[in-house]
Protein backbone atom coordinates (compact mmCIF):
# COMPACT_ATOMS: atom_id res chain seq x y z
CA UNK A 1 0.00 0.00 0.00
CA UNK A 2 0.77 3.42 -0.93
CA UNK A 3 2.22 5.84 1.95
CA UNK A 4 -0.46 8.78 0.84
CA UNK A 5 0.76 10.58 3.55
CA UNK A 6 4.28 11.33 1.97
CA UNK A 7 2.39 12.45 -1.11
CA UNK A 8 0.59 15.19 -2.95
CA UNK A 9 -2.54 14.35 -4.17
CA UNK A 10 -3.53 16.04 -7.63
CA UNK A 11 -7.22 16.11 -8.27
CA UNK A 12 -8.21 16.51 -11.82
CA UNK A 13 -6.35 15.46 -14.82
CA UNK A 14 -7.37 18.08 -17.38
CA UNK A 15 -5.00 19.63 -19.33
CA UNK A 16 -4.14 22.00 -16.26
CA UNK A 17 -4.22 19.72 -13.66
CA UNK A 18 -1.53 17.05 -15.70
CA UNK A 19 0.88 20.43 -16.06
CA UNK A 20 0.58 20.64 -12.24
CA UNK A 21 0.76 16.84 -11.65
CA UNK A 22 3.92 16.88 -14.05
CA UNK A 23 5.89 19.44 -12.85
CA UNK A 24 5.77 17.76 -9.40
CA UNK A 25 6.01 13.92 -10.77
CA UNK A 26 9.47 16.32 -12.87
CA UNK A 27 10.76 17.67 -9.25
CA UNK A 28 10.93 13.91 -7.76
CA UNK A 29 8.12 14.69 -5.59
CA UNK A 30 5.50 11.74 -4.77
CA UNK A 31 2.37 12.29 -6.73
CA UNK A 32 -0.64 10.64 -6.37
CA UNK A 33 -3.13 11.67 -9.35
CA UNK A 34 -7.26 10.94 -9.59
CA UNK A 35 -9.56 11.88 -12.42
CA UNK A 36 -13.03 11.33 -12.49
CA UNK A 37 -12.53 9.15 -15.78
CA UNK A 38 -9.44 7.07 -15.33
CA UNK A 39 -6.97 6.81 -18.43
CA UNK A 40 -6.05 10.35 -19.01
CA UNK A 41 -2.80 10.35 -16.51
CA UNK A 42 -1.43 7.16 -17.80
CA UNK A 43 2.00 9.02 -18.97
CA UNK A 44 2.25 10.45 -15.22
CA UNK A 45 1.54 7.03 -13.85
CA UNK A 46 4.24 5.58 -16.47
CA UNK A 47 6.74 8.66 -14.96
CA UNK A 48 6.10 7.32 -11.49
CA UNK A 49 2.84 9.05 -10.21
CA UNK A 50 -0.08 6.37 -8.91
CA UNK A 51 -3.67 6.55 -10.28
CA UNK A 52 -5.69 6.10 -6.88
CA UNK A 53 -9.48 6.10 -5.81
CA UNK A 54 -10.85 9.37 -4.49
CA UNK A 55 -11.13 8.29 -0.96
CA UNK A 56 -7.56 7.52 -1.04
CA UNK A 57 -6.44 10.86 -3.16
CA UNK A 58 -7.78 12.75 -0.30
CA UNK A 59 -5.53 11.14 2.51
CA UNK A 60 -2.64 12.65 0.98
CA UNK A 61 -0.23 15.02 2.54
CA UNK A 62 -1.53 18.10 0.34
CA UNK A 63 -5.05 17.59 -1.70
CA UNK A 64 -4.60 20.10 -4.68
CA UNK A 65 -7.93 20.38 -6.42
CA UNK A 66 -7.83 21.36 -10.32
CA UNK A 67 -10.92 20.76 -11.17
CA UNK A 68 -13.44 21.76 -14.07
CA UNK A 69 -16.01 24.70 -11.73
CA UNK A 70 -16.79 24.80 -8.66
CA UNK A 71 -19.53 22.46 -8.70
CA UNK A 72 -17.09 19.89 -9.73
CA UNK A 73 -15.51 20.66 -6.57
CA UNK A 74 -18.53 20.10 -4.42
CA UNK A 75 -19.75 16.67 -6.33
CA UNK A 76 -15.72 15.46 -5.46
CA UNK A 77 -15.07 16.28 -2.59
CA UNK A 78 -18.33 16.70 -0.33
CA UNK A 79 -18.71 12.62 -0.47
CA UNK A 80 -15.24 12.45 1.48
CA UNK A 81 -15.77 15.63 3.68
CA UNK A 82 -14.89 13.27 6.51
CA UNK A 83 -11.64 12.07 5.26
CA UNK A 84 -10.07 15.57 4.28
CA UNK A 85 -10.69 16.47 8.37
CA UNK A 86 -7.38 17.69 9.62
CA UNK A 87 -6.07 18.03 6.18
CA UNK A 88 -5.03 20.83 3.48
CA UNK A 89 -6.54 21.38 0.06
CA UNK A 90 -5.19 23.96 -1.86
CA UNK A 91 -8.20 24.79 -4.55
CA UNK A 92 -6.92 26.03 -8.08
CA UNK A 93 -10.27 25.30 -9.80
CA UNK A 94 -11.27 28.51 -11.90
CA UNK A 95 -13.83 29.90 -9.62
CA UNK A 96 -15.55 33.38 -8.69
CA UNK A 97 -14.28 35.11 -5.64
CA UNK A 98 -17.72 34.62 -3.78
CA UNK A 99 -17.57 30.65 -5.06
CA UNK A 100 -14.19 30.97 -3.22
CA UNK A 101 -15.25 32.04 -0.21
CA UNK A 102 -18.21 29.62 -0.10
CA UNK A 103 -15.74 26.69 -0.38
CA UNK A 104 -13.47 28.37 2.36
CA UNK A 105 -16.41 28.56 4.69
CA UNK A 106 -17.09 24.38 3.53
CA UNK A 107 -13.60 23.83 4.51
CA UNK A 108 -13.67 25.65 7.69
CA UNK A 109 -16.97 24.10 8.56
CA UNK A 110 -15.44 20.59 8.05
CA UNK A 111 -11.70 20.91 9.61
CA UNK A 112 -9.65 21.28 6.60
CA UNK A 113 -7.16 23.84 6.09
CA UNK A 114 -7.93 26.00 2.87
CA UNK A 115 -6.50 27.77 0.49
CA UNK A 116 -7.12 29.10 -3.21
CA UNK A 117 -5.87 29.55 -6.02
CA UNK A 118 -5.75 31.95 -9.35
CA UNK A 119 -3.53 30.52 -12.12
CA UNK A 120 -2.45 33.38 -14.63
CA UNK A 121 -1.14 31.02 -17.07
CA UNK A 122 -1.72 28.70 -19.87
CA UNK A 123 -0.95 24.64 -18.88
CA UNK A 124 2.53 24.74 -21.01
CA UNK A 125 3.56 27.89 -19.10
CA UNK A 126 3.49 25.59 -15.86
CA UNK A 127 6.91 25.20 -14.30
CA UNK A 128 8.59 27.91 -16.73
CA UNK A 129 9.12 31.69 -16.79
CA UNK A 130 6.26 33.94 -16.96
CA UNK A 131 3.30 32.11 -15.17
CA UNK A 132 2.09 33.33 -11.71
CA UNK A 133 -0.57 31.70 -9.53
CA UNK A 134 -1.94 34.23 -6.38
CA UNK A 135 -2.76 32.77 -3.35
CA UNK A 136 -5.43 33.68 -0.77
CA UNK A 137 -7.29 32.01 2.30
CA UNK A 138 -5.31 30.11 4.92
CA UNK A 139 -1.21 32.00 5.17
CA UNK A 140 0.27 28.95 7.06
CA UNK A 141 -0.92 26.81 4.27
CA UNK A 142 1.14 29.43 1.59
CA UNK A 143 3.91 29.51 3.99
CA UNK A 144 4.12 25.76 4.39
CA UNK A 145 3.87 25.20 0.78
CA UNK A 146 5.27 27.85 -0.58
CA UNK A 147 8.67 26.01 -2.24
CA UNK A 148 6.68 23.14 -3.56
CA UNK A 149 4.09 26.12 -5.61
CA UNK A 150 7.64 27.28 -6.82
CA UNK A 151 7.62 24.50 -9.20
CA UNK A 152 4.80 25.82 -10.54
CA UNK A 153 4.97 29.56 -10.90
CA UNK A 154 5.59 32.26 -9.50
CA UNK A 155 2.99 32.47 -6.57
CA UNK A 156 2.12 35.79 -4.51
CA UNK A 157 0.08 35.62 -1.25
CA UNK A 158 -3.32 38.19 -1.41
CA UNK A 159 -4.87 37.64 2.34
CA UNK A 160 -6.60 36.33 4.32
CA UNK A 161 -10.03 36.24 2.06
CA UNK A 162 -10.41 33.41 -0.38
CA UNK A 163 -12.08 34.86 -2.92
CA UNK A 164 -8.81 37.90 -3.20
CA UNK A 165 -7.06 35.63 -5.47
CA UNK A 166 -9.62 35.02 -7.56
CA UNK A 167 -10.93 38.57 -7.90
CA UNK A 168 -7.08 39.77 -8.59
CA UNK A 169 -7.20 37.38 -11.54
CA UNK A 170 -10.46 38.22 -12.95
CA UNK A 171 -9.73 41.98 -12.25
CA UNK A 172 -6.78 41.38 -14.67
CA UNK A 173 -8.40 39.72 -17.22
CA UNK A 174 -11.07 42.46 -16.91
CA UNK A 175 -8.03 44.44 -18.18
CA UNK A 176 -6.82 41.69 -20.67
CA UNK A 177 -10.18 41.36 -22.92
CA UNK A 178 -10.92 44.21 -24.01
CA UNK A 179 -7.12 44.94 -24.83
CA UNK A 180 -7.28 42.29 -27.25
CA UNK A 181 -10.65 43.53 -28.92
CA UNK A 182 -9.06 46.91 -29.42
CA UNK A 183 -6.20 45.91 -30.69
CA UNK A 184 -8.12 43.73 -33.17
CA UNK A 185 -10.16 46.36 -34.09
CA UNK A 186 -7.69 48.70 -34.68
CA UNK A 187 -6.21 45.96 -36.74
CA UNK A 188 -8.99 45.49 -38.90
CA UNK A 189 -9.09 49.61 -39.66
CA UNK A 190 -5.47 49.10 -41.32
CA UNK A 191 -6.32 46.06 -42.70
CA UNK A 192 -8.85 47.44 -44.57
CA UNK A 193 -5.94 50.08 -46.10
CA UNK A 194 -3.69 47.45 -46.89
CA UNK A 195 -1.58 47.64 -43.81
CA UNK A 196 -0.88 43.69 -41.82
CA UNK A 197 -1.71 43.12 -38.71
CA UNK A 198 1.38 42.23 -38.15
CA UNK A 199 3.00 45.63 -39.35
CA UNK A 200 0.19 47.40 -36.56
CA UNK A 201 1.05 45.15 -34.08
CA UNK A 202 5.03 46.45 -34.02
CA UNK A 203 3.79 49.60 -33.56
CA UNK A 204 0.74 48.91 -31.39
CA UNK A 205 2.91 46.88 -29.00
CA UNK A 206 5.06 49.36 -27.72
CA UNK A 207 2.94 51.99 -27.77
CA UNK A 208 -0.56 50.59 -25.79
CA UNK A 209 2.58 48.83 -23.36
CA UNK A 210 3.76 52.35 -22.59
CA UNK A 211 0.18 53.64 -22.53
CA UNK A 212 -0.12 51.30 -19.28
CA UNK A 213 2.33 53.89 -17.78
CA UNK A 214 -1.04 56.07 -17.58
CA UNK A 215 -2.46 53.72 -14.97
CA UNK A 216 -0.98 55.30 -11.60
CA UNK A 217 -2.69 58.92 -12.68
CA UNK A 218 -5.48 57.14 -13.53
CA UNK A 219 -5.57 55.43 -10.18
CA UNK A 220 -5.11 58.34 -8.25
CA UNK A 221 -8.40 60.17 -9.74
CA UNK A 222 -10.43 56.99 -8.95
CA UNK A 223 -8.95 56.43 -5.65
CA UNK A 224 -9.54 60.27 -5.14
CA UNK A 225 -12.97 60.60 -6.65
CA UNK A 226 -12.70 64.09 -7.71
CA UNK A 227 -12.67 64.57 -11.46
CA UNK A 228 -12.71 68.01 -11.75
CA UNK A 229 -8.90 67.80 -12.55
CA UNK A 230 -7.34 69.48 -15.42
CA UNK A 231 -7.20 66.08 -17.35
CA UNK A 232 -9.31 65.26 -20.21
CA UNK A 233 -12.55 65.94 -20.27
CA UNK A 234 -15.56 63.50 -21.25
CA UNK A 235 -16.82 66.37 -23.88
CA UNK A 236 -13.14 66.67 -25.27
CA UNK A 237 -13.16 62.11 -25.38
CA UNK A 238 -16.72 62.17 -27.35
CA UNK A 239 -15.69 63.86 -30.14
CA UNK A 240 -12.35 62.18 -30.03
CA UNK A 241 -14.19 58.57 -29.74
CA UNK A 242 -16.38 60.18 -32.39
CA UNK A 243 -13.49 60.73 -34.64
CA UNK A 244 -12.49 56.98 -34.11
CA UNK A 245 -15.98 55.71 -34.66
CA UNK A 246 -16.46 58.04 -37.72
CA UNK A 247 -12.94 56.58 -39.26
CA UNK A 248 -13.66 53.01 -38.59
CA UNK A 249 -17.10 52.92 -40.41
CA UNK A 250 -15.14 54.89 -43.27
CA UNK A 251 -12.81 51.83 -43.51
CA UNK A 252 -15.79 49.71 -43.38
CA UNK A 253 -14.87 48.32 -40.00
CA UNK A 254 -17.46 48.47 -36.88
CA UNK A 255 -15.99 49.86 -34.15
CA UNK A 256 -18.06 47.82 -31.27
CA UNK A 257 -15.05 48.58 -28.29
CA UNK A 258 -14.93 51.89 -29.42
CA UNK A 259 -18.72 52.11 -28.71
CA UNK A 260 -18.42 51.03 -25.71
CA UNK A 261 -16.59 53.51 -24.36
CA UNK A 262 -18.18 55.91 -25.84
CA UNK A 263 -21.61 54.58 -24.04
CA UNK A 264 -20.02 55.40 -20.73
CA UNK A 265 -19.02 58.64 -21.80
CA UNK A 266 -22.11 59.82 -22.87
CA UNK A 267 -23.56 58.06 -19.49
CA UNK A 268 -21.55 60.36 -17.29
CA UNK A 269 -21.88 63.44 -19.97
CA UNK A 270 -25.74 62.64 -20.10
CA UNK A 271 -25.66 62.84 -16.18
CA UNK A 272 -23.89 66.49 -16.23
CA UNK A 273 -20.61 65.78 -16.04
CA UNK A 274 -19.19 66.63 -19.40
CA UNK A 275 -16.36 69.46 -18.29
CA UNK A 276 -14.79 66.37 -15.89
CA UNK A 277 -12.44 64.13 -16.53
CA UNK A 278 -13.07 61.31 -18.75
CA UNK A 279 -11.75 58.90 -15.63
CA UNK A 280 -15.19 59.25 -14.22
CA UNK A 281 -16.37 56.39 -16.76
CA UNK A 282 -15.43 54.23 -13.59
CA UNK A 283 -18.70 55.32 -11.95
CA UNK A 284 -20.94 54.41 -14.68
CA UNK A 285 -19.93 50.43 -13.54
CA UNK A 286 -20.43 50.57 -9.90
CA UNK A 287 -23.94 49.99 -8.16
CA UNK A 288 -24.72 46.99 -11.09
CA UNK A 289 -28.00 45.65 -9.77
CA UNK B 1 7.47 94.13 -43.93
CA UNK B 2 8.75 91.07 -42.63
CA UNK B 3 10.38 88.41 -44.85
CA UNK B 4 7.23 85.42 -44.74
CA UNK B 5 9.28 83.00 -46.98
CA UNK B 6 11.99 82.63 -44.67
CA UNK B 7 9.25 82.23 -42.20
CA UNK B 8 7.11 79.09 -40.84
CA UNK B 9 3.69 80.28 -40.11
CA UNK B 10 1.81 78.49 -38.02
CA UNK B 11 -2.74 78.98 -38.00
CA UNK B 12 -4.65 78.01 -35.07
CA UNK B 13 -3.20 79.35 -32.09
CA UNK B 14 -5.04 76.96 -29.38
CA UNK B 15 -3.19 75.16 -26.85
CA UNK B 16 -1.77 72.51 -29.54
CA UNK B 17 -0.84 75.04 -32.05
CA UNK B 18 0.66 77.56 -29.58
CA UNK B 19 3.02 74.50 -28.45
CA UNK B 20 3.88 73.95 -31.98
CA UNK B 21 4.75 77.64 -32.36
CA UNK B 22 6.64 77.91 -29.09
CA UNK B 23 9.19 74.66 -30.03
CA UNK B 24 10.32 76.09 -32.95
CA UNK B 25 10.80 79.92 -31.49
CA UNK B 26 12.47 78.06 -28.97
CA UNK B 27 14.76 76.83 -31.52
CA UNK B 28 15.59 79.97 -33.10
CA UNK B 29 13.32 79.70 -36.24
CA UNK B 30 11.57 82.84 -37.08
CA UNK B 31 7.73 82.10 -37.08
CA UNK B 32 4.50 83.65 -37.60
CA UNK B 33 1.30 83.08 -36.24
CA UNK B 34 -2.02 83.32 -37.08
CA UNK B 35 -5.67 83.32 -34.94
CA UNK B 36 -8.88 83.20 -36.21
CA UNK B 37 -9.66 85.35 -33.06
CA UNK B 38 -6.60 87.70 -31.95
CA UNK B 39 -4.57 87.86 -28.90
CA UNK B 40 -4.16 84.08 -27.82
CA UNK B 41 -0.60 84.55 -29.14
CA UNK B 42 0.90 86.81 -26.88
CA UNK B 43 3.62 85.38 -25.18
CA UNK B 44 4.49 83.41 -28.46
CA UNK B 45 5.21 87.31 -29.60
CA UNK B 46 7.39 88.20 -26.66
CA UNK B 47 9.65 85.73 -27.31
CA UNK B 48 9.89 86.86 -31.22
CA UNK B 49 6.82 85.56 -33.05
CA UNK B 50 4.99 87.66 -35.07
CA UNK B 51 1.69 87.94 -35.96
CA UNK B 52 0.24 88.28 -39.26
CA UNK B 53 -3.12 87.89 -40.89
CA UNK B 54 -3.90 84.62 -42.64
CA UNK B 55 -3.09 86.49 -46.29
CA UNK B 56 0.18 87.24 -45.11
CA UNK B 57 0.61 83.54 -43.40
CA UNK B 58 0.12 81.68 -46.14
CA UNK B 59 2.80 83.11 -47.91
CA UNK B 60 5.53 81.49 -45.83
CA UNK B 61 7.83 78.99 -46.77
CA UNK B 62 6.12 76.51 -44.40
CA UNK B 63 2.61 76.61 -43.29
CA UNK B 64 1.76 74.50 -40.50
CA UNK B 65 -1.81 74.11 -39.69
CA UNK B 66 -3.44 73.40 -36.34
CA UNK B 67 -7.19 73.89 -36.09
CA UNK B 68 -10.36 72.54 -34.88
CA UNK B 69 -11.06 70.20 -37.34
CA UNK B 70 -11.40 69.49 -41.30
CA UNK B 71 -14.40 71.98 -41.37
CA UNK B 72 -12.28 74.77 -39.99
CA UNK B 73 -9.08 73.84 -42.08
CA UNK B 74 -11.52 74.47 -44.92
CA UNK B 75 -12.99 77.47 -43.74
CA UNK B 76 -9.49 79.26 -43.17
CA UNK B 77 -7.87 77.85 -46.34
CA UNK B 78 -10.42 78.44 -49.06
CA UNK B 79 -10.38 82.16 -48.92
CA UNK B 80 -6.91 82.26 -49.56
CA UNK B 81 -6.23 78.97 -52.15
CA UNK B 82 -4.85 81.04 -54.86
CA UNK B 83 -1.91 82.69 -52.43
CA UNK B 84 -0.98 78.97 -51.78
CA UNK B 85 0.07 77.84 -54.94
CA UNK B 86 3.07 76.54 -55.49
CA UNK B 87 3.86 75.99 -51.19
CA UNK B 88 3.78 73.91 -48.71
CA UNK B 89 1.48 72.94 -45.85
CA UNK B 90 1.56 70.40 -43.01
CA UNK B 91 -1.86 69.97 -41.62
CA UNK B 92 -1.60 68.64 -38.23
CA UNK B 93 -5.38 69.37 -37.36
CA UNK B 94 -7.17 65.80 -36.26
CA UNK B 95 -9.34 64.65 -39.27
CA UNK B 96 -10.19 61.22 -39.91
CA UNK B 97 -8.21 59.20 -42.78
CA UNK B 98 -10.84 60.20 -45.63
CA UNK B 99 -11.33 63.87 -44.75
CA UNK B 100 -7.00 63.72 -44.83
CA UNK B 101 -7.27 62.23 -48.25
CA UNK B 102 -9.89 65.01 -49.29
CA UNK B 103 -7.13 67.65 -47.86
CA UNK B 104 -4.33 66.12 -50.20
CA UNK B 105 -6.79 66.01 -53.04
CA UNK B 106 -7.77 69.99 -52.77
CA UNK B 107 -3.88 70.86 -52.10
CA UNK B 108 -3.54 68.75 -55.57
CA UNK B 109 -6.17 70.71 -57.50
CA UNK B 110 -4.77 74.07 -55.84
CA UNK B 111 -1.16 72.91 -56.88
CA UNK B 112 -0.28 72.88 -53.06
CA UNK B 113 2.81 70.24 -51.72
CA UNK B 114 0.67 68.96 -49.12
CA UNK B 115 1.83 66.53 -45.90
CA UNK B 116 -0.91 65.46 -43.41
CA UNK B 117 0.39 64.60 -39.87
CA UNK B 118 -0.98 63.39 -36.74
CA UNK B 119 -0.02 64.25 -33.42
CA UNK B 120 0.69 61.48 -30.62
CA UNK B 121 1.01 63.51 -27.70
CA UNK B 122 -0.49 66.17 -24.96
CA UNK B 123 0.36 69.85 -26.13
CA UNK B 124 2.83 69.62 -22.99
CA UNK B 125 4.77 66.82 -24.02
CA UNK B 126 5.89 68.27 -27.26
CA UNK B 127 9.42 68.62 -27.75
CA UNK B 128 9.68 66.53 -24.92
CA UNK B 129 10.64 62.62 -24.89
CA UNK B 130 8.36 60.14 -25.73
CA UNK B 131 6.17 62.60 -28.10
CA UNK B 132 5.58 61.26 -31.72
CA UNK B 133 4.07 62.66 -34.82
CA UNK B 134 2.97 60.45 -37.79
CA UNK B 135 3.20 62.05 -41.29
CA UNK B 136 1.96 60.97 -44.55
CA UNK B 137 1.45 62.65 -47.99
CA UNK B 138 4.04 64.21 -49.61
CA UNK B 139 7.49 62.14 -49.10
CA UNK B 140 9.45 65.01 -50.60
CA UNK B 141 7.92 67.46 -48.05
CA UNK B 142 8.69 65.02 -45.20
CA UNK B 143 11.98 64.92 -46.19
CA UNK B 144 12.67 68.71 -46.89
CA UNK B 145 11.23 69.15 -43.36
CA UNK B 146 12.77 66.07 -41.15
CA UNK B 147 15.08 68.58 -39.05
CA UNK B 148 12.24 70.94 -38.22
CA UNK B 149 9.58 68.16 -37.26
CA UNK B 150 12.61 66.50 -35.62
CA UNK B 151 11.72 70.07 -32.53
CA UNK B 152 8.26 68.68 -32.16
CA UNK B 153 8.39 65.40 -31.83
CA UNK B 154 9.50 62.08 -33.07
CA UNK B 155 8.64 61.84 -36.64
CA UNK B 156 7.71 58.74 -38.89
CA UNK B 157 6.50 58.57 -42.50
CA UNK B 158 3.81 56.07 -43.19
CA UNK B 159 3.21 56.51 -46.74
CA UNK B 160 1.66 58.73 -49.88
CA UNK B 161 -1.72 57.89 -48.64
CA UNK B 162 -2.03 61.23 -46.57
CA UNK B 163 -5.26 59.42 -44.74
CA UNK B 164 -2.51 56.88 -43.41
CA UNK B 165 -1.04 59.06 -40.73
CA UNK B 166 -4.45 59.76 -39.23
CA UNK B 167 -5.51 55.55 -39.59
CA UNK B 168 -2.40 54.71 -37.92
CA UNK B 169 -2.94 57.14 -35.36
CA UNK B 170 -6.52 55.96 -34.45
CA UNK B 171 -6.34 53.00 -34.81
CA UNK B 172 -3.78 53.05 -31.82
CA UNK B 173 -6.28 54.86 -29.88
CA UNK B 174 -9.08 52.17 -30.45
CA UNK B 175 -6.42 50.38 -29.10
CA UNK B 176 -6.36 52.47 -25.65
CA UNK B 177 -9.66 52.87 -25.08
CA UNK B 178 -10.62 49.72 -24.17
CA UNK B 179 -7.72 49.37 -22.49
CA UNK B 180 -8.05 52.57 -20.07
CA UNK B 181 -11.79 51.37 -19.68
CA UNK B 182 -10.72 47.72 -19.23
CA UNK B 183 -8.28 48.61 -15.87
CA UNK B 184 -10.89 51.20 -14.70
CA UNK B 185 -13.52 48.10 -14.70
CA UNK B 186 -10.92 45.79 -13.29
CA UNK B 187 -9.85 48.58 -10.75
CA UNK B 188 -13.71 48.82 -9.42
CA UNK B 189 -14.05 45.33 -8.90
CA UNK B 190 -11.42 45.24 -6.45
CA UNK B 191 -12.21 48.64 -4.65
CA UNK B 192 -15.17 47.05 -4.05
CA UNK B 193 -13.01 44.47 -2.32
CA UNK B 194 -11.52 47.56 0.02
CA UNK B 195 -7.83 47.53 -2.53
CA UNK B 196 -6.82 50.44 -3.80
CA UNK B 197 -6.89 51.28 -7.66
CA UNK B 198 -3.16 52.21 -6.79
CA UNK B 199 -2.69 48.99 -5.64
CA UNK B 200 -4.22 47.45 -8.38
CA UNK B 201 -1.96 49.40 -11.20
CA UNK B 202 1.44 48.25 -9.44
CA UNK B 203 0.17 44.78 -10.59
CA UNK B 204 -2.40 45.92 -13.96
CA UNK B 205 0.39 47.69 -15.61
CA UNK B 206 2.91 45.03 -15.70
CA UNK B 207 0.79 41.99 -16.46
CA UNK B 208 -1.19 44.23 -19.55
CA UNK B 209 2.02 45.65 -20.83
CA UNK B 210 3.53 41.86 -20.95
CA UNK B 211 0.07 40.69 -22.81
CA UNK B 212 0.84 43.13 -25.29
CA UNK B 213 3.55 40.51 -26.53
CA UNK B 214 0.54 38.13 -27.67
CA UNK B 215 -0.49 40.92 -30.36
CA UNK B 216 1.98 38.98 -32.98
CA UNK B 217 0.75 36.32 -32.69
CA UNK B 218 -2.92 37.38 -32.83
CA UNK B 219 -1.40 39.57 -35.93
CA UNK B 220 -0.33 35.68 -37.71
CA UNK B 221 -4.07 34.28 -37.19
CA UNK B 222 -6.18 37.25 -38.29
CA UNK B 223 -3.22 38.07 -41.41
CA UNK B 224 -3.71 34.53 -41.94
CA UNK B 225 -7.30 34.52 -41.54
CA UNK B 226 -7.01 30.92 -40.20
CA UNK B 227 -8.75 30.19 -37.21
CA UNK B 228 -8.79 26.53 -36.76
CA UNK B 229 -5.39 26.68 -34.64
CA UNK B 230 -4.90 25.14 -31.73
CA UNK B 231 -5.56 28.28 -29.47
CA UNK B 232 -8.28 29.45 -27.08
CA UNK B 233 -11.50 28.58 -28.29
CA UNK B 234 -14.30 31.19 -28.58
CA UNK B 235 -16.30 28.36 -26.25
CA UNK B 236 -14.06 28.00 -23.95
CA UNK B 237 -13.59 31.55 -24.10
CA UNK B 238 -17.25 33.10 -23.56
CA UNK B 239 -16.95 30.29 -20.08
CA UNK B 240 -13.98 32.58 -19.05
CA UNK B 241 -16.14 35.96 -19.88
CA UNK B 242 -19.33 34.49 -18.51
CA UNK B 243 -16.88 33.83 -14.89
CA UNK B 244 -15.54 37.62 -15.10
CA UNK B 245 -18.85 39.34 -15.34
CA UNK B 246 -20.11 36.87 -13.02
CA UNK B 247 -17.74 37.84 -10.56
CA UNK B 248 -18.10 41.24 -11.16
CA UNK B 249 -21.90 41.45 -10.57
CA UNK B 250 -21.16 39.98 -7.03
CA UNK B 251 -18.94 42.96 -6.64
CA UNK B 252 -21.29 44.97 -7.64
CA UNK B 253 -19.96 46.32 -10.83
CA UNK B 254 -21.66 46.29 -14.33
CA UNK B 255 -19.03 44.40 -16.40
CA UNK B 256 -19.40 46.85 -19.21
CA UNK B 257 -16.25 46.35 -21.33
CA UNK B 258 -16.78 42.22 -20.79
CA UNK B 259 -19.85 42.59 -21.77
CA UNK B 260 -18.48 43.95 -24.98
CA UNK B 261 -16.21 40.95 -25.66
CA UNK B 262 -18.84 38.68 -24.82
CA UNK B 263 -21.16 40.05 -27.57
CA UNK B 264 -18.12 39.69 -30.08
CA UNK B 265 -17.63 36.25 -29.13
CA UNK B 266 -20.86 35.22 -28.97
CA UNK B 267 -21.28 36.71 -32.64
CA UNK B 268 -19.31 34.41 -33.82
CA UNK B 269 -20.46 31.11 -31.78
CA UNK B 270 -24.06 31.73 -32.92
CA UNK B 271 -22.80 31.53 -36.46
CA UNK B 272 -21.46 28.44 -35.52
CA UNK B 273 -17.76 28.73 -34.96
CA UNK B 274 -17.64 27.88 -31.49
CA UNK B 275 -14.80 25.41 -31.59
CA UNK B 276 -12.92 28.21 -33.57
CA UNK B 277 -10.00 30.70 -32.18
CA UNK B 278 -11.37 33.61 -29.96
CA UNK B 279 -9.10 35.49 -32.57
CA UNK B 280 -11.83 35.18 -34.83
CA UNK B 281 -14.42 37.95 -32.89
CA UNK B 282 -12.39 40.19 -35.77
CA UNK B 283 -14.25 39.20 -37.97
CA UNK B 284 -17.51 40.27 -36.67
CA UNK B 285 -16.12 43.92 -36.94
CA UNK B 286 -15.58 43.86 -40.54
CA UNK B 287 -17.92 45.04 -43.18
CA UNK B 288 -19.94 48.10 -41.26
CA UNK B 289 -22.83 49.00 -42.89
Amino acid sequence: MTDMRARVAVLGMGEMGRALAGALVGAGRPVAVWNRTPGKADALVGRGAVEVGVRDAVTAGLVVVCLYDHASVHETLDPVADGLRGRTVVNLTTTTPDEARELAKWADAHGIAYLDGAIMATPPMIGAPGARILYSGSREVFEEHRELFGLWADATYDGADAGMASLFDLAMLAGMYPLFAGFMHGAAMLQSAGVTAAEFATRAAPFLAAMTGVFPQIAQIVDGGDYRGPGQSLDWTVAALDAIARASREQGVEPVPIDMVRGLVRRQIEDGHGAEDFDRIIEGMRAAT
